[in-house]
């Protein structure tokens, strides 16, 4: 490794680590546009990202018109950022451009794509697509918030963006310049999700109870000392509601799955 | 935009865009050791990624034993990198440690661990992760590439590394020094997966018709000649093929997807 690639620490660093160890999610946009050049950029980077057998089982939909953003928004539960970033990119794992490319060459042969396999295919293919954008984006100084809300009204967004069959949205992605500074969040420890040759069931317990800790002190922080709420009591928060329970009949309905 | 971030086609660039350009899948390696700074740097980097609701749920095993490594290239279809690369990387959806988590909060209350919708949670988020190592490894002039064959015994690859019940091996990934260059493969037209305010199927047919003279005169190079397999025809040998049946029944004996 060069002396380039390391810090005063002696870790590993550069330029690139730099940017992804500052990831923050930005809620707050400016109303600067996105360029075109910028954007076949961030889509160009996306495209790079490896893919399941070359599959590039995704396509992602721009979203820039006002009235697409304001009912988008509505749908995904009212996050103002989606009305506000200039670009909403709406991810799509898709398996109907594959099944329409194959088509004249397989006639009415039997074809795979409706496999719970192939959902997971296209769903793993556009989140490593969606990553390099997002890596790609802040690198041009823009920032990103990934948007899982788009799933709160799977049909209805699939309905307004004239999804075909094996389209789904998987997730959206506000893009703009940031206003102002987002915090970092503090992240588990390492060795919680690191494992070693095999799954460590033991470690599980007392590392939560760390990040219980370091999640408290930073809510406390952000908050102004209104809320310490620790990382656990969220997210057993988080599991005890139902949330989007139409995704398997909603998946089925698109032609994923099915088998 | 600085002048910096220019190249001189006037179109955005810097040293991360241009890593991101160059991604290339790495299959041989040297017997370079990957230290463990370089490795906590990279899963560092991971831990970095967006996740949904900050649920974090994904662990990553890596695996360093040359008896586990073989024996993980034999599930997966005796890919020879696997056990030459020096650190195999299991990349896991992990809703085990979530539900660890919540369970003294929640007594026998009911959880929603089980849902489609957490599937697609867990799953984007060890691709979101995993895409930030792959970019963070590349960053420190190692290579990586995607094993999707993990997925070929599932049931026998999670038996061999413990993992419990909630837990499932999504991809694997090589990780280590380059021996020698690897040729970018060309991806469809920009335009194939990006849509503006909708999805247009419409383009499809043409777009992939300029993508195989593409693809087909890369396969022609690459092979010296020996093949000159157009995308479509690879594509539709691919889909006639049942793959992986086993993902449905698998993921719903692991406590996925039952609902």
């Amino acid at each position: 490794m060069s002396e380039k690639q390391m810090n005063a620490a002696g870790s590993p660093d550069n330029e690139t680590l730099s940017l992804l160890m500052k990831h923050a999610s930005v809620r707050q946009y400016l109303d600067t546009p996105v360029s075109d050049e910028q954007l076949a950029a961030i889509i160009g980077a996306a495209q790079m990202a490896s893919t399941s057998s070359n599959v590039q089982a995704y396509s992602v939909i721009a979203v820039t018109d006002a009235a697409l953003k304001a009912q988008l928004s509505a749908y995904s539960g009212n996050q103002a950022y989606i009305e506000q970033c200039p670009v909403f990119l709406v991810w799509c794992a898709d398996l109907y451009r594959l099944k329409e490319t194959v088509r004249p060459h397989l006639g009415d042969a039997e074809t795979y794509e409706d496999t719970t396999e192939n959902l997971i295919v296209a769903t793993v293919d556009v989140a490593l697509a969606a990553q390099n954008a997002a890596v790609a984006a802040e690198s041009l100084g823009l920032g990103v918030v990934y948007i899982g809300g788009i799933r709160n009204n799977s049909a209805a967004v699939s309905e307004l963006l004239g999804l075909p069959e094996l389209v789904y949205p998987v997730f959206g992605m506000c893009l703009g310049t940031p206003a102002g500074e987002s915090g970092l969040r503090p992240r588990l420890p390492l060795s919680a999700v690191l494992h070693y040759n095999g799954y460590d069931k033991e470690k599980t317990a007392a590392q939560v109870e760390i990040y219980d800790q370091v999640s408290s002190d930073y809510m406390h922080k952000r908050t102004g000392g209104q809320s310490s709420t620790p990382w656990s009591a969220m997210m057993a928060k988080r599991l005890a509601e139902p949330a989007r329970l139409h995704m398997k009949d909603y998946l089925q309905e698109k032609g994923f799955m099915k088998r």
